[in-house]
């Protein structure tokens, strides 16, 4: 039957009786395709009737669906003609989030969360300013996006603008990555469980079934029914009190309810909040049995069992992950920061060994950054965990609350660099850019596992500024030693002091391409020295001294060219009057297509061969 | 009196019955010396009493008080042994904000909205985890800068830890710089009406006002008295709804019943939100009468009268309001966005008469952005009117959501560059460090009034991409005709092609010090060539196409030297291998201390004269 639903428009013409069958079909095929590619499983598996249900009920694309943080959008790819899943989030394949380029049907590509009411605010205001009052905007966000600050902005906003016909679908799964956390979550469990209000729905939705969309008198009179039985059954809560409807809760895996709650709510014409219950892997036993995540971002896996049949393994994260717990049982105020992804970023460790000493503040990057400026002032040394990607979210509250205050808190960016197949927004290609210009700060990209120990034991020793450590997403290679050390440098190929042809600095997860190019220019019979900064901001002077025994100077990093270490070395060099030009290779300016990391590396000439080429032209 | 109280032991020495006279006394010094220096005279008016009552019940340093945006901090710092504000804000003066250089008893001297609640969090688990249960830590928060999604981010959070000692203070005097917006502003205007709730807050205090401090038990009491007939009289409140205990609303002006309050809070040993209501220029007449900010910043006025005594003359400001006026009238497409603050980034004529077309989000900067790619992905073309140094706040949104999604966005940020006397966080001396990443982006730098008019029109021209204008603080030079173009290139000395020693690349405000440079080195005998690239940011195909006939390239700006333009030039001429050094001169990667702008950019070494001398050097 999937392969018949086409459009949205032939979705709406199916018999409600058909339905059930659709939704099962559909997770059928979600877990069979995505086994095999890997992706978001459990997220897509609880969504199934709730995005037929928007489908069904909202015309996209003449209306707006927004969905919060793409990655829930597989289902809505199904419904809008985007059934070839085999290449999902490979080189040429299905973006695993929504695609412009892919469909009309897709807004918002952004993998970031809490965007999707800012969104949807802009797109109801443009078409109500426009004299456009038949066209409507619905943003699906889930309660832990909720917990991120633009969400609060945005519903600040909405509250107020009483005319506007925007509906807000909180899919609430009681997690984001992690389970949702703080009075917000508390306060959504407790709408949950209000039964009396629940049966007053249902009442409700018994009286109005038939009607294909409620106008606003006849939801008015239903709403004060409920409104005045709630206030007895129980409390008001956060969303009315700020001024926004609230119908609910609904069970998201009932089509029916789902549908008539939401053309409750289409027909309403003032914001409205419908607060629907779903639970991440719905009709997967292995991703419902799996307590971390319940299978929210999967590889490769068999689909009965949905074990891994990759073996990954052992990556960066996890060599950070044994040095937090060796510097943990050393340090007594060593604690750690995460925005909902404690498993991810590396902290589970930690947290089962120092349970007191972790803190995860819900997707709040902001609030990470400052409370850790707090934390920093009261006497601890703060450990924030986080994406490279992520840290865009917080750069103000890197420069003015912890560098402007000299605050001693450790950054530990994972997946920095090229990520591959969650595309663009998910690439960390910008944090060394912004780590350049904020005064004090002390940045380190680990060549290893190994240095990422020795990297992280010296950030925990600053205490009188933020510093960074960065790695990327996969597997180290294995140690890379230093053959000699030159004051703060690590000398990797070409050790002495002699003159050589070309220096080559290479940062980070860059040291073995810069040791290919190195092999490759030696081919071609010039004299090559490698080194790795170790420390790679600010430039050290031992850096400068590097470069005055070279003709030309070439700096490796898998950041953008713009404003990073080759960026930084230049203005070192310009301003101590050295001569040796220098030829930065890095990440063109641009927005990157998800493929895998080797193929993007390929695609922007981050290679051996294609540097050396360049060098030697 | 005042000049008695040299410390807050003395200020708690003080019998009750002294602190009205105390409290007219601080703000008769407050509106002697404010007249004087300019300042924040407004919002510290309005916290008299507060900061009385904070000081007595809390004792810092031990206790830990963070001021939210600390322009409130004046009473403070009078408090706290610092009575000279004859140089306020000026060069070895008092800093304008909280300042740890000064006074152990200031926290957090960052200007920028809403971190107070993340600072304070941070503290306070601190003492928590180190076992110190006696230290008591307390926000001072506008409501204002809770519509900032940093302050829902913390209060989630808040919400959760109920054995922590954390008192939040609600500044609520309606308004930040604008008047408050949006739900919650609504919502905390009925907490202000609910006369019924008030009388029994009153009741409590009556019972209590004898007890220096509530302990927990009498504390559940009262508030379960309360609370019980709350729920009859009035809804239960947001913050309750999140888990946090509402306390108030509190006259602000009443120092009794505010100890009592913050007594109660302080006691209390959970989570406590104090809900205080204040008068923003309160007991200064000319500040309570003037409709627009009620003297939310003053510069030097009558103190009698409360009119300037400095004319300031026609700002850059004011060309980009008169240019959006134009542009309004032309296309109804054109949308203005402002974050609270639409007097101080021009604004006020658009919205006299396009009041439609004019969207003031609250202090959400995040939001304001990502609703602006909303706005135009539905087909208008918005222009999000900021400080430069707020853009900071939004660089993820900027970055993921406008360019990403190729968004047509007309960013304009005023005060770019040095801004001088608010201080180290209110430079905007990253923001083109930051447009300098985004993919796509384009930026100018206008150099007069007219070319702000020029950039404008081609800025909502574009349609793919999001742009983005920068002006100073202050008064435009008169215009600057170009005397030849050379492409996209204003050539504004030395015009012809001819090879020059010097090619000066001036950023906007910067070019009448380029052209002093220019005369400098003339003077010494040297060929040089000034040029304006008006789009300054990406590198023109022009720019180094000058670059080529000429020995060296000098590049000046007033943003950080790092990756600024100067090196986004750098870069392009390392990429084309053109070979002429380029000598950057920009703001050193340091936060630059409050004076005024002459006097930092002379500190920094951007003027005639030092720039000049460096490249004869």
């Amino acid at each position: 039957m999937l392969s018949t639903i086409t459009s949205p428009t032939a979705l709406r013409r199916l018999p409600a009786s058909r339905l059930p069958a659709l939704a099962a079909e559909i997770r059928e095929f979600l877990v069979t395709q995505v086994a095999r590619t890997g992706g978001h499983l459990g997220p897509n598996l609880g969504v199934v009737e709730l995005t037929i249900a928007l489908h069904r009920v909202f015309e996209s694309p003449h209306d707006t669906i927004v969905f919060d943080t793409g990655h829930i959008s597989y289902v809505h790819k199904l419904l809008t003609g985007r059934q070839d899943f085999s290449r999902l989030r490979s080189q040429g394949g299905l973006s695993g989030y929504p695609s412009r380029a892919e469909s009309e049907h897709d807004v918002v590509e952004n993998s970031h969360a809490s965007t999707s009411l800012s969104w949807a605010e802009g797109i109801a205001i443009a078409h109500q300013l426009k004299g456009d009052r038949q066209r409507h905007t619905v943003a699906v966000i889930g309660d832990g996006a909720l917990t991120g600050g633009m969400a609060w902005e945005a519903l600040n906003n909405i509250a107020a603008r009483k005319d506007l016909p925007l509906v807000v679908v909180v899919n609430d799964n009681e997690r984001s990555y992690a389970p949702t956390t703080g009075g917000l979550a508390e306060h959504l469990s407790m709408l949950r469980t209000t039964q009396g209000y629940e049966r007053v729905l249902s009442l409700g939705k018994r009286a109005i079934s038939g009607a294909p969309v409620v106008g606003r008198p006849a939801f008015e009179t239903l709403h004060g029914i409920k409104k005045g039985i709630k206030d007895i059954v129980a409390p008001q809560g956060l969303f009315e009190d700020l001024g926004i409807k609230y119908v609910g809760p609904v069970d998201g895996h009932d089509e029916h309810a789902l549908e008539v709650a939401l053309r409750q709510a289409k027909g309403y014409g003032s914001p409205v909040l419908v607060h629907v219950l779903t639970k991440k892997g719905k009709g997967y036993r292995p991703a419902r049995q799996h307590a971390d995540d319940q299978f929210h971002a999967v590889g490769v896996i068999n689909p009965e069992t949905g074990l891994p049949l990759e073996v990954s393994g052992r990556s960066w994260t996890d060599d950070f992950s044994d040095s937090m717990v060796a510097l943990g049982q050393e340090r007594d105020d060593v604690v750690a920061l995460t925005a909902a992804m404690l498993i991810p970023v590396g902290l589970r460790d930690f947290s089962l060994k120092f349970p007191e000493r972790v803190i995860d503040v819900g997707i709040a990057e902001q609030h990470a950054v400052t409370m850790a400026a707090g934390l920093a002032y009261a006497g601890l040394h703060p450990v924030v965990a986080i994406y490279s990607t992520f840290l865009n979210r917080a750069f103000d509250q890197l420069l003015m609350d912890c560098a402007l205050h000299r605050a001693g808190v450790t950054f530990v960016l994972d997946r920095a660099g090229v990520t591959g197949s969650d595309g663009a927004s998910h690439n960390g290609m910008w944090d060394m850019t912004l780590a350049n210009v904020v005064p004090g700060l002390h940045l380190a990209a680990p060549r290893d596992g190994e240095q990422i120990e020795l990297a992280l034991r010296r950030s925990v020793d600053i205490t009188d500024a933020p510093s960074v450590i960065r790695f990327a997403k996969g597997n180290p290679p294995a140690p890379i030693p230093a053959l000699e050390q030159h004051g703060t440098v690590d000398v990797l190929h070409g050790p002495g002091e002699e003159h050589v042809d070309t220096l080559v600095v290479a940062v980070g997860s860059m040291v073995p391409t810069a040791l290919g190019v190195a092999a490759r220019l030696e081919d071609a019979g010039r004299t090559v020295r490698v080194v790795d900064p170790v420390w790679a901001l600010p430039v050290g002077a031992d850096v400068v001294q590097e470069a005055r025994r070279a003709d030309q100077v070439v700096v490796i990093e898998d950041n953008l060219v713009s404003g990073g270490v080759g960026s930084a070395i230049t203005l070192a060099l310009q301003q101590a009057g050295a001569t040796a030009p220098v030829r930065p290779f890095g990440i063109p300016k641009e927005f990157l297509d998800h493929a895998s990391r080797g193929q993007v590396l390929a695609a922007i000439g981050l290679t051996p061969d294609a540097i050396a080429q360049a060098l030697l032209a």
